[in-house]
């Protein structure tokens, strides 16, 4: 058991950022919300999945919609809303909050609703990095349902998706409602037990996060290389080095999709980097090889600071590192591939190992 | 009270046809569909509206999307698994249901969750017509809440709508919900007391509906003009009759959407008729000049036969006869107006009564 304080959110927001892989939501404006409520209503208590009990009702928490939106209609409260909607739909209250994905502002979105009803959020996540998709969670790869889900906006409208065919179809229907709402909205869903959390999700992701931002913070008051320090942190590999010179980005069926194409420098000059998204920087292609592709992790960050860079905030003439970790091992099963892989993406192309040598 | 038996739905198919101007789905498959039922489980049981108790719980029911599908994509018994979803969300069971509309398809819709769940239906509903829009019903012109709204396909999905802006967003988040499903599901919605539909229903419409096509097919076994026979059971006016010589037709945004042309014989010779519609008759031109617009009931019927033509079966080189008849009173006034006068369709016209004479 551990408590978020005030500045442990500057760290969750750089750690995040990386694991975010480009989306999950602007991490800084995530940090805004949750600081202030931190603020008003003192830390928030952070329980490790093997400190849950049996009778533990555990309700998960996002945002859903395109980034490119998420920075200029920002959320408010609604993932308490949403929590509400769920309680009120299947009478029981919840004990704690758990996280969508562990990327971007969505690492910080449990808080607003554990702040505002006082419950402990949990170390853990249903990604351990960020994806676009409502059904791309480990907890529905590995048997739990994805509805009930509610989808709140900030004008007081809440659907609701009681019964679904598959979790495809909660997203399909989620994503639409999403759009009405101004393509940025916030959900609860899949209320869950100790056991299930402890058997389908990514542990401990979110004090990951934090591990990670405190390492480029403290590499940056000590002048020492931030991606470094990263590394040491978790084991990842730099893909490339350059300068950003094109980018295509648009805000489309609810999400912002494109590619980014990075000129090599140093060690990499003449060579090319593109990288395509769907929210989140899903393949890396060196010239035209795959070097990177989901579930494994790409993520585009500042090359002096360390300061991950979403999708949203991509823009010519940024001087980056491309940086690829593995995907965490539930989604390296068949069923994760099939959920979260190349295919999922519509990629004709098999997942192999990112090798780290 | 009466009830509704297997023939009586050849009558009410005809009379909700002509009532649908154009749309409400298609009356002969809504037909077919109830009358399996009636034939599995006996009649239905119809209530006039001052039958009602004051401890009645009445259901809307009614089918949403692009008639253009509906002919194709066959409504099973959604409208009895929406029922069960907001009986379930409201903890209450309904003691009645009633139609969203009585045009078309819709007319008969209440009757197959009245027949699953043997309950009774009222005789009365929230247009008097057909329209194309959730919010366009007198229920919620008149202060009813348009939600809490279930929306369900044939697949096994529902999304309930819990709380919205006003009925506009409901509609919206509904539309978007349908147009995922396949552009046709149906819904269950703003439970209502009695006291409550007999304020702000159109009432009475299902015996209307039945009478309108009792007289059609009177008239047709004794070789009278249908045209005439619907005209002394509800005071209308005869627009246009011709041949169509020009249709342009989409299904777009969950609507089918367009406008047909009709070439005028006899005394319409060398005259045009233009009728827009979406999912319904709109707006009727002769030459270029308004002669019927909303919430007036433009309908189109075959000429010889008085069958009403829905929207998606309009064809070139049918002969026709183009009906108006005067809407219901609580369409006339300011509130009426403002939901599904010709504003709310985006045309920039003062309604005007249409003249009888």
């Amino acid at each position: 058991m551990w408590n978020v304080v005030e500045d442990d959110l500057e760290s969750i927001a750089i750690g995040a950022g990386i694991l975010g892989t480009g989306g999950g939501g602007n991490p800084y404006i995530g940090m805004l919300r949750a600081k202030q409520l931190i603020r008003e209503n003192g830390p928030v208590k952070v329980l490790s999945p093997d400190e849950l009990d049996e009778s533990d009702y555990i309700v998960c928490v996002g945002g859903i919609g395109a980034p490119t939106v998420g920075i200029e209609k920002v959320r408010d409260n609604q993932s308490y809303y949403a929590l509400k909607a769920i309680e009120d739909f299947t009478g029981k209250k919840a004990s704690a909050i758990i996280s969508n994905e562990i990327g971007g502002s969505n690492s910080v979105e449990p808080l607003i609703p554990a702040s505002l009803a006082g419950l402990p959020v949990v170390d853990a996540d249903g990604m351990g990095r960020a994806f676009p998709e409502v059904q791309m969670k480990t907890f529905f790869v590995y048997g739990i349902p994805a509805y009930p889900m509610a989808v709140c906006d900030e004008k007081g409208n809440t659907a609701l998706i009681t019964e679904a065919l598959d979790g495809k179809w909660v997203e399909r229907m989620a994503r639409a409602v999403t759009i009405q709402m101004g393509a940025v909205a916030c959900y609860a869903l899949a209320p869950m037990t100790a056991h299930q959390i402890q058997t389908t999700a990514v542990l401990n992701t979110l004090s990951l996060a934090k591990e990670l931002g405190e390492a480029v913070r403290v590499a940056r008051t000590a002048n020492e290389d931030p991606i470094e320090a990263l590394m040491n942190v978790q084991s990842g590999k730099v893909l490339f080095q350059g300068k950003i010179i094109d980018l295509d980005r648009q805000t489309t069926a609810g999400f912002a999709k494109g590619q980014v194409v990075i000129e090599g420098m140093g060690e990499y000059e003449s060579n090319k980097l593109t990288v395509e998204f769907q929210n989140e920087n899903l393949v890396a292609r060196l010239n035209s090889e795959i070097i990177c592709i989901v579930p494994d992790l790409i993520c585009i960050v500042d090359t002096e600071r360390g300061e991950p860079i979403t999708t949203e905030l991509l823009r010519y003439g940024f001087r980056v590192t491309v940086l690829g970790f593995p995907a965490p091992e539930l989604w390296k099963t068949p069923e994760g591939l099939a959920t979260a892989g190349p295919s999922a993406f519509g990629y004709d192309v098999e997942y192999a190992d990112l090798e780290l040598t």
